[in-house]
């Protein structure tokens, strides 16, 4: 039997578009799970979250639309207290960091503020909206029952990339010469890493998910992943996550990423 | 026979205490080379560089103090030229960033403001530091004559730390919960691999060097370390790298450190 994610309550920010909307959309075609989907985006109200208002119109009792934007610490802030007045005791299954920018540059045309502002969505947002998020998660954790950790249970996946791999990054760099996001996203492993050792007591699952290259905005259309393929194998390896894969770094095929 | 840093025209970022100002008097130490050093610091008349002054004092033909602040992008900008107007054709052979804070906190109280300085100082400073300099950098690889990579000919030292490594990190963290540090560590070290890998062409050698666990203002009372060790290390293992050590982590003993 495949893996499947069983979470009820599960949140995930950019979800207006993209690789998030695509998550939102795979997790409404199970109906086989009773689940509540909290879609956050910075603009619920604004053109690219039509897509988003059409599908939570068509599922009320599914999708709630929250604000949530991670370059503002107050609407993260605001949005944990909206998420946290609708949750009840249950708590927060899953949490998906998944909103990011990619900024391109090379060490001679990296403006200081585009490496302030890729580090402010793809770093410092996560890590808010993890320190907002926490009490839910481990009241998750709490209410399961179950011992060890899962995605079902209380989970945090920051959807990280091939390009904060270390190892893996210069043998593409010249290719795809985008310092900002590169750098963020090594960070953003740190956090993943860091989280992972302090959630280790309360038993809440946390780790870096890479989704392939896909064609989105941000992939581009040279990339030849559909959204489709890397979110089915995305949800595929969130639902099979154990205690093993904790503090880890794998990429949509379930296959290990080095740092 | 010990490997030794041979280069003429070194220039060390946070030159006026700890490990950077160990560095400098080292390099004064050995006599056999005729060099001259760039020691750079953020406040060349301030209290805290006052052991700096002494020394420049002593040897004025061979230390020149050039103001630098990592967090001030025009400071970074004006010490290039005025190092620049004193290099000459032969070029800078070794830039060492060395500056850089270590604020402490974990996900429930590093605050945005942390996140931010610690990201300035420890990854937007050197990469800007890098930028400015490296026509001198290409001037000096060029000047050499010599094939290959190596420190005596042009390279860039980034001192970065265990700290910033995704595989070594989760057994200290809990002893050292340094979240804003770590991040900002782990995204120097992506800033590392991605010099390495735009510098090959001109062949300046880039690679981060971790200085140990030392007792100065930041490793404090507690670590095992001295500065004269934990920087008699770091110049043996600068002065033995050749083009198999570009874009790798090592350790002040020579060690290969994982990311
Ligand atoms: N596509 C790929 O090939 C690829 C490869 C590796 C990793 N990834 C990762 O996968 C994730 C999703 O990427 P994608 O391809 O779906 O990108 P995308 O199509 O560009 O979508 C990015 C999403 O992030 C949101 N976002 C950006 N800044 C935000 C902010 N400050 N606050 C809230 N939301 C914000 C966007 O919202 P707006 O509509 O408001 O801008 C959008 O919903 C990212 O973490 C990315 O790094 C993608
Ligand atoms: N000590 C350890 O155990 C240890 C371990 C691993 C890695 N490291 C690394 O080794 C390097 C040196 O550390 P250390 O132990 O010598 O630290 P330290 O004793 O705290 O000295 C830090 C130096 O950086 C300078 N600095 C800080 N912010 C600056 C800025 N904005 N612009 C210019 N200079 C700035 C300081 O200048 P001011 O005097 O003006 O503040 C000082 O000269 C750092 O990169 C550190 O991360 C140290």
């Amino acid at each position: 039997m495949m893996a499947a994610v069983k979470a009820c309550n599960i949140l995930i920010t950019g979800a207006n578009r993209g690789l998030g909307l695509e998550i939102v959309k795979q997790l409404l075609e199970d109906s086989s799970q009773k689940r509540h989907i909290f879609a956050t985006c910075r603009d619920p109200d604004g053109p690219k979250s039509e897509a988003l208002r059409e599908l939570a119109k068509k599922h009320p009792s599914v999708i709630t639309i929250i604000r949530l934007d991670a370059d503002d610490p107050s609407s993260v802030k605001e949005s944990a207290k909206k998420v946290g007045s609708l949750l009840g005791k249950s708590g927060l299954n899953l949490l998906v960091n998944n909103a990011a920018i990619a900024l391109t540059g090379s060490i001679q045309t990296s403006s200081v503020e585009d490496m302030k502002n890729t580090f402010n969505t793809n770093v410092i947002g996560p890590l808010l909206v993890i320190k907002e998020y926490l009490p839910y998660l481990q009241a998750a954790a709490k209410a399961s029952g179950i011992p060890g950790m899962s995605c079902n249970k209380a989970a945090v996946i920051n959807i990280s990339t091939l390009w904060g791999s270390m190892t893996r990054m210069p043998s593409v760099y010249t290719q795809f010469p985008v310092l900002p996001y590169c750098v963020s996203k090594a960070g953003f492993n740190m956090l993943t890493v860091l989280a992972a050792e302090e959630f280790k007591a309360d038993e809440i699952l946390c780790m870096a998910l890479h989704p392939g290259w896909v064609k989105t905005d941000m992939g581009g259309e040279k990339a030849p992943l559909e959204s489709k393929d890397s979110v089915e194998g995305m949800l595929r390896v969130i639902g099979s996550l154990t205690e093993k894969h904790h503090g880890g770094f794998l990429d949509y095929t379930g296959e290990t990423m080095p740092w």
